[in-house]
């Protein structure tokens, strides 16, 4: 048990600044000792405000290897575009450092297994930092599925809707430099899975007595981003002569070895007007439905049963971990989502055990990417997703039983946090 | 032009009674001349509810092909269970009468293109009764999408998300002699898909400018009827030693020419809590979110962008044929949505025009079930979906510009109406 770890940070984008900015940088218990960024330029801005918020100390690098050579390091975070992420994550294994790596997609199913491989061969975890496997709403349901509430739970869904082209891919009508543009323009596939999968993955104890067996993604056209660019940028700009592989709306069908089905949607390139994973639990005892706002439990005693109801759900059913989280006081933007998982990742560090969101899980999500691919490039044709457990899903237990800490306030040991 | 018709009727259940009861008994142009259902205790009631609203020479009999012979009868409607639904309406085409068909399923697809066969052969029309087409939302959409204010729509979406165990396939807690129970214990398919796949055939201009391509469905496994059995029955019951293959859930893609997707859902067996057909239309300009019950249309001015809005989008783009039908007073209980239908078959059948809803789209969606159940049964498999127009799609116009009649009060004609 470490009272303080020493982080090695890779990436320091808008992302990576802001994991810092509102969480990791200001944890007692965490030093970020070093620092590396390929894009020299904002190694200063990275240092100015390292230097702001007390980590004096770090060092800064463009060259990753530095960060694996040091032997001070206790764990990586790797918050790089997604091209070479998971070699990332292989190297820090190998150099036998705990890997927290941001959410994404893989390009090719390989990478998934060479993944598993540096974990089966090294012992080091590897967990995606799936915040959204944190989130409240989220939380909840896995709380009220682990009482029963929902009954047997028979089908889920959630999608990533949101509204990526004014704002992410392009900000302030300017054309930004990120690279999921890049993506969208080559690739067409579900590349943002995760934030609904993740938490439906837990619900439905996919690598711990669940798994998923066949996947099936049709791939709408895609308009939204020509769309975008000539009303925003005009019919000349360069980026209208680009072709966009990517279907404006992906959906995806998934079916579990217990029988449950599973439906994911990407949808980033059309205007909605709203943000939401619509994250749906469906069991033969109660629901849950974002979009509608709504929860459903008939033999329960529940007397709001109108759209809208899912606030007085929260006050009766609220994971520990985020009444603990509250008592804290909001710690970050996010609605504590980035914090709570970067608190279960340093955890696991300072505690030397593996992390909620573990190796298998972050194999599995990140297959979905190029899973989706194949689907869509063969029109829909079913796929089958490897097992990355090879077998021991039957008989793998939930790793945490609440060892959680918040900012050194044990929760309940007997709730279980995945 | 016939200024009254002469209706034969087949199927006195639950559906064909409300109609009557709600609808065509109390049209003025309209004479119910015979009916028939072959389950004979029934037809005495038959008899005193057409006796009581004015159809007193009506003859009864328990043999269709009465109907057929009685050379009067300008159009039959048929409101029978499932099973030989279709070969009563080719029958009837080949008689030389219009045909109405309730909304379902047909069991395989050549019951579609022998329906679709009757049609070119003898020239009689036949239209699946789909009041969700007259929907108030579904309307405004289409006029909404005829004006071009969704952009290029790209995706959308429906459901039939309405849970039918406590009152439709079980009644009061005992069973029904509903024969949609017997349906779900034998097959395993979207057997309902036309409620939403109906308006998102007219906003996507299927058979007439597009046409779907392929399909594919996954089904969750089936605990719901089960659960309700034991919990309502008991574990004794008879109905709980039966298989009932149905999934819960029934998740379709549907890939179409055009580069569309449609995602439809079968939901009728989990507990649910609100009744939904989830209809989503997503363009380049703009949205629908029926569960979110939310609108979005970034060009226009707008001025309230929150979930609950659609209603003051009803107020600015209600379909003018809503309109009219407001002007008359609530017609029946539906919202008018079985009134329209019934008024635009009614129409068709009086100025011996084709039916805004014809047999190429009859047939298309009433393939739906078994194309979905072959492609469940492959593991989602994408099968490919017929064109039973054959490629006039290419080439086919809208049937209708709005020469419908309102209790003979005429809309505007410069209005489509699909």
């Amino acid at each position: 048990m470490k009272d303080k770890i020493k982080v090695g940070w890779v990436g320091f984008g808008r992302r990576g600044r802001y994991t810092i900015e509102e969480g990791y940088g200001h944890m007692e218990d965490v030093e970020i000792v070093a620092l590396c960024d390929n894009y020299e330029p904002i190694l200063a801005e990275a240092k100015e405000l390292l230097d702001e918020i007390g980590h004096k100390n770090c060092k800064f690098t463009t060259e990753y290897q530095d960060l694996l050579d040091d032997p001070e390091i206790d764990a990586i975070i790797i918050m790089t575009p997604w091209l070479d992420r998971v070699e990332k994550a292989i190297r820090a294994m190998r150099a036998g450092k705990y890997v927290g790596i941001e959410v994404g997609s893989a390009y090719d199913i390989q990478e998934c297994h060479d993944l598993v491989r540096a974990y089966e061969e090294t012992g080091i975890p590897c967990m995606m930092l799936e915040n959204c496997c944190y989130g409240r709403r989220e939380m909840m349901a896995y709380n009220m599925s682990e009482q029963g509430l929902f009954g047997e739970i028979v089908h889920c869904e959630g999608a990533y809707g949101h509204y990526l082209l004014n704002g992410e891919l392009f900000r302030d009508k300017e054309v930004g430099r990120h690279y999921r543009l890049h993506e969208y323009a080559l690739r067409n596939c579900d590349q943002y899975a995760t934030h609904e999968l993740g938490p439906i993955s837990k619900v439905l104890k996919l690598n711990r007595g669940n798994k998923m067996l066949t996947l099936s993604s049709m791939g709408s056209k895609g308009r939204g981003i020509k769309q975008y660019i000539v009303d925003n940028l005009g019919a000349d700009s360069p980026y209208a002569q680009t072709h966009y592989y990517q279907s404006d709306m992906v959906s995806t069908n998934i079916k579990c070895a217990g029988g449950e089905t599973i439906h994911l949607c990407l949808d980033t390139t059309l205007p909605r007007g709203f943000y939401s994973r619509n994250f749906n639990v469906r069991g033969t005892r109660g629901n849950m439905f974002e979009d509608a706002n709504f929860m459903n439990f008939p033999g329960m005693d529940q007397e709001d049963k109108v759209k809208g109801n899912m606030d007085k759900f929260m006050e009766r059913f609220d994971h520990p971990l985020h009444t603990e989280y509250r008592k804290l006081g909001e710690k970050e933007g996010h609605e504590g989502i980035d914090w709570l998982v970067a608190r279960a990742f340093v955890e696991a560090v300072k505690n030397g055990t593996n992390t909620p969101i573990d190796v298998y899980d972050t194999a599995l999500w990140l297959s979905i990417g190029p899973l989706t691919e194949a689907s869509i490039a063969m029109g829909g044709a079913p796929v089958p997703v490897p097992d990355f457990t090879k077998g021991k899903w039957t008989n793998r237990e939930p790793i945490v039983e609440c060892k959680y800490c918040l900012d050194k306030v044990c929760v309940d040991t007997s709730v279980k946090i995945y």
